[in-house]
């Protein structure tokens, strides 16, 4: 093959929720590429583990421990945008060597993904291709049979960082909802959907698509804690005649 | 196979943007059901044709005309209900029968599809599966390679028919946004865009997956027309240091 870059998106967790493109983009790319914490197996990977050529090239991007800085310094700042860079030199040198570099992506790389900071740093200089994935939030909704979002719904997607004022802010105002990160802001999530209104019909999901699946009601959900990936979804069907 | 009602994604146009999991689904289903408007082929059969046995049962669910009633009207919510009311019957009677019903649809059955009016009507009474798909607006924002959304963004889809001034607060209140339905709502939207700052990073797309697709900046579309289901996307990425 001759020097391209692209990400692929692997989907939510099921390896059958791959593309047909998905699998036909990694048997024919020269390297593979995938992000993952230090010390920690890439989630991608795993999910498309059983379409990697046993003789491809593999390029992981391992992001640096950044737990002793704070998140808001520019020091992690600095920290993190580093690592981008040397992440896109490492691909830009199998670029041209004329490899065609698949970087893989759970969920749609575009959306809410750690590709894109390759992509704004290499896609105008190279031949670059986006392969879209199943998003991790439509895996999460389809294994609970919830109707998201229909006719003239608004649709919003909000950090579960955001204030708790401004969270119950915009959840009193959209139709259906999804709130990602929720780890530690569970408790806050909890309360801004509680004061919009919006508690009653919101479910909690973790791992939607795989196995060990868990997902109930949040009003049901124990404990303050919550897997960073997890998230909730307040569906717009319910507010609808 | 017994019975059972599988709402199954098939992507944004592209074949090869179906799932595993569709393909091995359609190549197992007793009958496929699919949307179309009367007298139009069902686009997500032209997606999925390849994959339909060719002893197959097929049950085409044809939208009725109703170009004569307003949209508005109690007359129009009847034929409509009526409509999925009859469409869900008749899946009900393949089910009766211990047949596995798949039902296709364009994009992801949950996110603004038809497949949904027959899930809450059958899914409390039959055995239910989704297979989430790639949704359309993913499809677009790969196709033109931009980034849509990142980190702490507030991410909003808006169907074109809001009213303008309810346009341009949602717009200027989201970091990055879809806006669907365009249509006659075209110059609408574009006027919103404008007033809400961000006209200058709003990209048009029309089949983004597909051979005849068209991709251009908003302001450098000429008419007043687009088709019903073409989109305008608002990458978040722009306004993000």
């Amino acid at each position: 093959m001759s020097a391209r870059l692209i990400g692929v998106g692997v989907g939510p967790g099921d390896p059958e929720l791959m593309t047909l493109k998905a699998v036909r983009v990694l048997r024919d790319a020269d390297v593979v590429a995938h992000f993952a914490k230090a010390g920690n197996a890439s989630r991608a990977r795993a999910i498309a583990a059983s379409h990697l050529r046993p003789d491809v090239m593999e390029l992981p991007l391992l992001y640096p421990v950044t737990t002793e800085i704070p998140k808001d310094s520019p020091a992690y700042c600095d920290r993190i945008a580093k690592f981008y860079d040397d992440g896109a030199a490492a691909v830009a040198a199998h670029l041209d060597a004329q490899r065609a570099v698949a970087v893989i992506c759970e969920g749609d790389p575009l959306f809410y993904g750690s590709y894109m900071h390759l992509h704004v740093r290499l896609a105008a200089r190279y031949r670059t291709e986006v392969v879209a994935g199943v998003t991790g939030m439509s895996g999460c909704w389809s294994a609970i049979g919830a109707p998201i979002a229909q006719g003239d719904d608004v649709f919003t997607v909000l950090p579960g960082t955001l204030a708790e004022d401004e969270l119950v802010r915009r959840l009193a105002d959209a139709d259906a909802a999804v709130v990602m990160k929720l780890g530690r802001n569970l408790p806050k999530v909890r309360r801004a959907l509680g004061r919009a209104g919006r508690l009653d019909g919101a479910m909690y999901v973790e791992r939607g698509t795989m196995a060990d699946a868990v997902m109930m009601r949040l009003a049901d959900k124990p404990g303050d804690c919550a897997p960073y990936f997890a998230i909730v979804l307040v569906a717009g069907w319910e507010s609808r005649s």
